[in-house]
């Protein structure tokens, strides 16, 4: 049988019986299926254009209602009966949600470290035998305009494969050529640039790769987060993307945050082999569900770039991260590094790198520098100041000239982690809440009945709850209608059994703690770093907010209990994934790693466990109204 | 038991009853023993200064007469009863001839592409929260005088170990740096060298490996020829060899010659990966073999040079050979190489490089360049010949500014195949042959009883016989009393079966036929670049006689058949194993690899088979007074 998935455009052949879901599944498309596609989250929706599929099953019937007879189904529970077109909603496929939270990326020329070089190469003859390797060098010396080089370096895996290649395609072949661009800097070594590169260059461009004439060179853009990775496939010649992806980091099934997956590293013999192991194959997966959802091939992905925080960037290359995990906290590199993708073990063409950005510190890693490059905050007149909050906070602030960086940790309660009733941003969790006229007005993801409370709901539950004198400044609570004492203390009932199929949802006083030790945190950092600059909150221009957690909550409710300074809303901005975005500004031109890695050098990093006034402001903070 | 070795002064433990060779072998000293340790070949004689060992066996009386009593004994039948101290003379070694067959190499700056630089670093506290890597930069950029660089790569493997090693070593290590002399040139960017840079350079010091304290950087030369493999340990500190050694080249087992080697890698499917995993394996061997002789350890390996004829370079770098059997016999290479040892299977210092010299062409490989850079002979002024003779013969012409090169198919005469008689130089083979007064007077290898007749043999024996008239100018021969007609024509008689034990060895026409094949193929191989060039033989002002067999024979006998321009005795040179001591050149000096790279580029190669006029003057060539 012949599936059509729209609007991606992909045909796929699957045997009578299978599900939309794996058709789905064998185009590369991945769709959101939480329950692991058993009919339950409701999540896999998508609809029937034209064909015969199976009849709508009882958990169809509960979860879709009056829309079956539109033709939306569940992918999961559809089995195919014919020749069937069906077309995907954005909000059915893993990432859409993420991809309408991507930071736009701001205008770069497109300057990217590998270009594609057709060559037409002339055969050897009696007359004329000259090596292969030589013949394709001087094919290329032509074709790269004042390029006066007699020599350009061929990667030795290509090397073996060249002779074979270029008799095969009849002396045609299109290179893969990095770094091209410099030489006409430096191999006549005439000019003096104003100062010294510091990212590695070679005197001579490297065939990465050697493919079929015409072939067009890929980019591949990757963010490893301590809890998702997502992937960019891009369009080197013309800067687009041209699909992205996302999977949850698998790492997670050796321990949830940072610190335990260090723990796993250093505690098991070949744990921090397993966990490199774990998140390459991964992002292999994703490189390959990216070329098969757009019909390429990745030996065409000719560079490569990756983001994450310093730790999975250690893991991710196999740095050692003892030290990261053991005060003080150094990592292993900095520098902004250039590996072959095959000596860490990604999939590429064949003598692809892969160029990751310098990191900071230990707990201030390459994904922040990203966010720096995609905000330009970094080369930002004026006071600013970017926050990317996760169970690490990472906070840099710009003023006077100086940059100042420090990564406070506020913990995973904006995860839902330590929140009675805490959940992750999954369908039925509370996002907004509003208090009115003594009533709770709440908003869920997906407009699904409530389940619990995730990190944008229970902010705002504590800013309303402040603002309205439930909460005083010490986050006591007062006395009040949906107030009632519990075994552990005062509690908030946010939705009572009676709205909710007897399911209750309230909060606490020590979730409200919780976020205090958060916001707390957060702030005090700020306010060390605006204290070692000399200025003051009301100077700040403008603060960017990033990170997933970040595109969603509100910011008024993080002004409104002190986390963040007390500025007008209107300085804020939310910038989404700004890390993703860097990866593929990295990706697109070398003057951006370039760029990076000024960042990186020009940044003062401030560890707050060394600064004396950091517990007095934490402990300040903890109040509401600070 | 305590075994000590004389005079390299290593002592080795051994149980009573083992063998002074498997003494020798744990010492890693390879005594030659051709017979493989049964008394037979007489070849492992040592000398037993002081100790208690067994009694003489028959075969050492056999072998070493009256020496018994001044304590020669024969080191595979002697076994230990005691602590012994011995005393291994030169010719015991294996490659002890080869080494005073080594062709001297002329003084050279020293100037190798990687340096150890002590470092003494500073360990991280809550003050100071550098990366290990920026740790190890700031300390390596100090020690470099003038090295404004704040940056310099890590390989990504010894950065896999550095944090576990510097905090081993308590923040003391050695860093071996490559290319730490180019940024002076190029970091700067104001400097204009004359001419662009032929050999890889970045424009970034690169750290290879990291030691302890005080570490010692070691060189590898090795010289990958078709049957044998010479492998040299050099101190690149002061430049000098501190251990050598060979073996044959086991990718023999797979085929004798070029051609049968590449028919193997061709023919098979897993051929070429076969000969390259043997070939690299051996060298392995040797460089244990060397470390294990001189105290040492592989990973104090910083830098590593190789040649090898075109074959043998493919081979080992897994580049494909198929068009190097084919006409036009074209390499997939001819560039200077520098790959790292790892990705080639070579076992080095964790992040060392191999260089690979460049090859002119499929049947003049980097073996001949680096006899070129050890002879000076490419850029000497005048006319000059160099002529390395093999079962193909390399010839390179340096005439009028210009310099041509043309190989040569000589066949495996010289080592005695296809010869009735003929064996390679082993012990009992004829070496030198005189007549005088209608007597033959002969030299065998070791002085053993004849057995056969070796390359530099037979050719004594052919210049002999013409020059005393039994063989006319086309090679057939005259009635004499020592020639007698066989079955297969007539045969000059050179041992009787009278005065050998039975043993007759005779040289057949056809054996002289053979002989005149070689000489045609490399007269007119010469004459063919004379002509190119526009220059008599009679111009010629040195030429030099390069490899193994060119330093046995005798260079009379090659101008009187005609082999060699018949130019005066004292203008020839005969150099030994230049090509190792080209490596070592290369090795010693980053200047030696572009100059290299240089006259690689400046050779124009002759291929014969092209040439017209060839066949006519091999035809001529075959006469014995041409």
């Amino acid at each position: 049988m012949q599936i059509d998935l729209e609007p991606v455009g992909r045909r796929v052949t699957c045997e009578a019986g299978a599900t939309l879901l794996e058709a789905a599944q064998r185009a590369g498309l991945m769709l959101t299926a939480i329950c692991g596609g058993g009919g339950s989250c409701g999540r896999c929706i998508v609809r029937v254009m034209t064909g015969n599929v199976t009849a709508p099953s009882l958990s169809e019937e509960s979860a879709l209602g009056g829309d079956i007879a539109l033709g939306y189904r569940l992918a999961c529970q559809t089995r195919i009966a014919g020749n069937v077109r069906i077309h995907i909603p954005p909000d059915s496929l893993v990432m859409a949600q993420r991809i309408q939270a991507e930071g736009e990326m701001p205008a770069i020329e497109l300057n990217p470290a590998v270009r594609a070089i057709d060559a037409r190469i002339e055969s050897p003859a009696i007359s004329d035998l000259r090596s292969d390797g030589r013949r394709l060098r001087d094919a290329l010396d032509c074709s790269l305009p004042g390029h006066d080089s007699p020599r350009m370096v061929i990667d030795v895996e290509v090397m073996r494969r060249l002779p074979d290649d270029l008799r095969a395609w009849n002396w045609q072949a299109c290179a893969f050529v990095r770094d091209p661009g410099l030489p006409k800097i430096a191999m006549h070594l005439h000019l003096k640039p104003h100062r010294p590169y510091l990212v590695r260059k070679n005197l001579w461009p490297e065939v990465v790769a050697i493919r079929p004439l015409g072939a067009l060179p890929l980019g591949l853009a990757m963010d490893i987060g301590t809890t998702k990775l997502a992937a960019y496939l891009v369009d080197l010649v013309r800067g687009e993307i041209i699909a992205c992806t996302g999977a949850m980091n698998p790492q997670i099934a050796y321990g949830e945050d940072v610190m335990a997956r260090i723990s796993h590293a250093v505690g098991h013999p070949d744990g921090a082999e397993q966990l490199r192991l774990t998140v390459v194959e991964a992002l292999n997966g994703l490189a390959r569900e990216l070329c098969a959802q757009t019909g390429r091939d990745v030996a065409d992905i000719a560079d490569a770039v990756v983001v994450g925080n310093t730790a999975m960037h250690h893991l991710f290359l196999g740095l050692p991260v003892r030290q990261l995990g053991l005060a003080p906290y150094v990592p292993a590199e900095s520098a902004p590094i250039d590996v072959k993708g095959r000596e860490v073990g990604l999939k590429l063409a064949t003598g692809a790198y892969v160029h990751l950005l310098p990191n900071i510190a230990g707990f201030v890693g390459a994904d922040h520098v990203a966010m720096l490059l995609a905000t330009g905050l970094a080369e930002r007149d004026g006071v600013a100041l970017g926050i990317d909050i996760g169970t690490n906070t990472e906070i840099s602030l710009r003023a006077r000239g100086r940059h100042l960086a420090c990564s406070t940790a506020s913990g995973p309660a904006f995860e839902g982690a330590h929140i009675q009733h805490g959940m992750r941003a999954a369908p039925g969790a509370i996002e907004k809440v509003t208090i009115h006229d003594g009533r709770v007005h709440i908003k869920t993801v997906d407009n699904a009945p409530p389940v619990g409370l995730c990190g944008s709901g229970i902010l705002d539950l504590v800013a309303q709850l402040f603002r309205t004198g439930v909460l005083n400044t010490r986050g006591d609570m007062k006395a009040h209608s949906l107030v009632r004492r519990g075994n552990a203390g005062a509690e908030f009932i946010v939705v009572t059994g009676d709205e909710n199929d007897g399911r209750e949802i309230s909060v606490s006083r020590s979730d409200v703690a919780e976020i205090q030790l958060v916001k707390a945190a957060i702030r005090a950092g700020i306010r060390i770093l605006l204290n070692h600059a000399g200025v003051s909150e009301a100077d700040i221009e403008e603060v960017i907010i990033a990170g997933a957690f970040g595109t969603y909550l509100d910011v008024q409710s993080g002004i409104d209990i002190g986390m963040f300074p007390r500025v007008n809303r209107h300085r804020f901005r939310q910038v989404g994934n700004a890390a993703g975005a860097g990866a593929r500004m990295a990706l697109l031109s070398v003057a951006q790693r370039e760029r990076a890695a000024r960042i990186a050098l020009q940044i003062e990093y401030v560890e707050l466990s060394a600064e004396k006034g950091f517990q007095s402001e934490f402990t300040h903070a903890l109040l509401l109204d600070v």
